[in-house]
């Protein structure tokens, strides 16, 4: 059951997203510039501390679907760089603080900024590129476009609450997992995607189709990350595998092996994951039993079913290179290493 | 050397803040409700959250600002409500990170939030409580208000960095320790009373008027605050004296003491302030050092110095009992428990 990218002309799955990033190519420089010059600070750790983050190979796949929907919608203007630069801005305030509340180490396969500067000034530089990220945005301009990442802001946070009220609790269903990733993730995908036909004042069904696009994306690759963590190329993901795991992260394959699992598993899965009991042998088990209960393969499942959703809503949309490049971007969000 | 309140009539500057609160009540009573809505989310530890700091007893000086500024220029509609309660939720969520960056145990005298719900739960409502400030500002609908708050914003984070990267410096000039609490405190002060020009569309040189009174009191407030540390009331305070000394904090009190006192003093608050090797008759002999050195008589001296700048930029004001009540209110920032 692969997916079905069928809004376009003649090319193969496996084009991914050579064709979004050549699109966008000349409009991601300008938001790159634009991230650097606003990291500028007269107190040094600012830039530091911003560029060891935003250097590390992050895929800028938010900030890219601004600029993409902003042109495939016929905005002529600035405003998608300025509003994709502020879009990376909220994201990265987002890790800045997310490592500081996981106590990750690492982050995207370098040292996390919080074990070089101190959790203090991660906390503090995350909400300075907050602060920045509405300077921008109000710098663009649009009410409209304010009020949707303003809110996607408050849903994050709401979700990263949600999360830790329900954090190591195995019960946790399939549904209530989808509403934390839904706010997580979803939600700056959406209004990434949106403010992009908000700028070029594209009619409200449109605008709908954006935000359907983008959190259908958001959701499939969020739980695309989620089956990789136990399954991926350990150089491609740029993280290792069993992070989730070592953390005592429930994610989905996690939910549906507890589901489906017997008494022995879910005993299994109580002491390592929910008492954070965790020997050398226990990530190896846990993936022999996940693939036992198809738990790896129905998460990849579950990613194409919204990634689907995502092209499909592209369908209204007159036919464009640009169409065509964020429906394989798509296929490549979910095919990942895989 | 007092503080001149000269605006008005008769009326002793023991007034205080009465007027201000009695002219500000109706509507600091709709900007109460506001923020208890604004707070509510189905994740429970939201609210509680917000809710144990926002009950704490702040004196809500900065949504006030914004309402009494808002009337003074005329504003009718209730613009003013919704941005003072935003900027009360900007306020709220430094408070809130604050205490993770200083690891404080008490704030506003009550257990602080991180020690009752966690670290992690601190940041995250804290980002949470932001996202909704900035929702609420993009409903009262002006551009120009949101880029002074959202600067602000961003403002406040780079200092907070700032004294994270000149903490436990000794040698900090005054100048230095300025820049910080400009920034720190007096950049929302300047901010919620400017916006409350904004929404009345008042004349550039009013709004410049609002943003010079607000940056001045707030700059007294702060200074204020740091003598206060010193020598307050304990009950009046809401915190302990001598908490900004155990949290080894370097406030004007003690960067005067250090630049005025001998080579022993010098060696005593290195060693209790930069090496943080604290007993228990230090604060003690601490606060007889600084009286020895008028440290904290001349931290009240810079105090009222800032706090007359701000009276008289309410100057071009027509003369009116929101006037009278804001310059009173100076006058008792700055002589709280004094």
């Amino acid at each position: 059951m692969g997916l079905v990218v069928p809004l376009d002309q003649p090319s193969s799955a496996s084009q991914g997203v050579d064709a979004l990033l050549k699109l966008t190519a000349a409009d991601m420089g300008r938001v790159n510039a634009l991230i650097i010059e606003r990291t500028a600070s007269e107190v040094d750790m600012i830039p530091e501390l911003s560029q060891h983050l935003i250097n590390s190979g992050g895929k800028r796949i938010r900030p890219m679907l601004t600029v993409a929907t902003g042109r495939m919608c016929g905005h002529r203007a600035e405003k998608h760089v300025t509003l994709a630069a502020s879009v990376e801005f909220m994201h990265t305030a987002t890790l800045l603080h997310d490592d500081v509340v996981d106590e990750s180490d690492l982050r995207r396969g370098k040292i996390a900024a919080r074990m070089l500067w101190g959790n203090e000034a991660s906390v503090l530089v995350g909400d300075f590129l907050l602060g920045q990220a509405f300077k921008m945005m109000v710098e663009a301009g649009s009410l409209d476009a304010l009020r949707i990442l303003s809110s996607a802001a408050a849903v994050i946070a709401e979700g990263e609450v949600m999360q830790l009220a329900t954090a190591r609790r195995l019960t946790t269903t399939e549904d209530e997992y989808l509403a934390v990733i839904a706010a997580k993730t979803a939600a700056l995908f959406a209004a990434a995607a949106e403010v992009g036909g908000v700028i070029a004042d594209r009619p409200r069904e449109e605008l709908a189709a954006l935000r359907s696009f983008g959190r259908n994306l958001g959701l499939a690759f969020q739980l695309t990350d989620d089956a990789l963590d136990y399954s991926g190329d350990q150089a491609m993901l740029g993280k290792s595998v069993g992070d989730d795991f070592r953390e005592g992260k429930i994610t989905l394959p996690i939910v549906l092996a507890y589901r489906r699992g017997s008494g022995t598993d879910r005993a299994f899965l109580e002491r390592t994951l929910e008492r954070g009991e965790r020997g050398d042998s226990d990530l190896a088990r846990a993936i022999e039993m996940m693939a036992q209960h198809k738990a790896i393969d129905d998460t990849f499942e579950r990613a194409r079913h919204y990634g689907a959703i995502a092209v499909d809503a592209l369908g209204i949309f007159p036919a464009s290179a640009l169409r065509s490049a964020l429906a394989h971007a798509v296929s490549f969000a979910i095919n990942r290493s895989h």
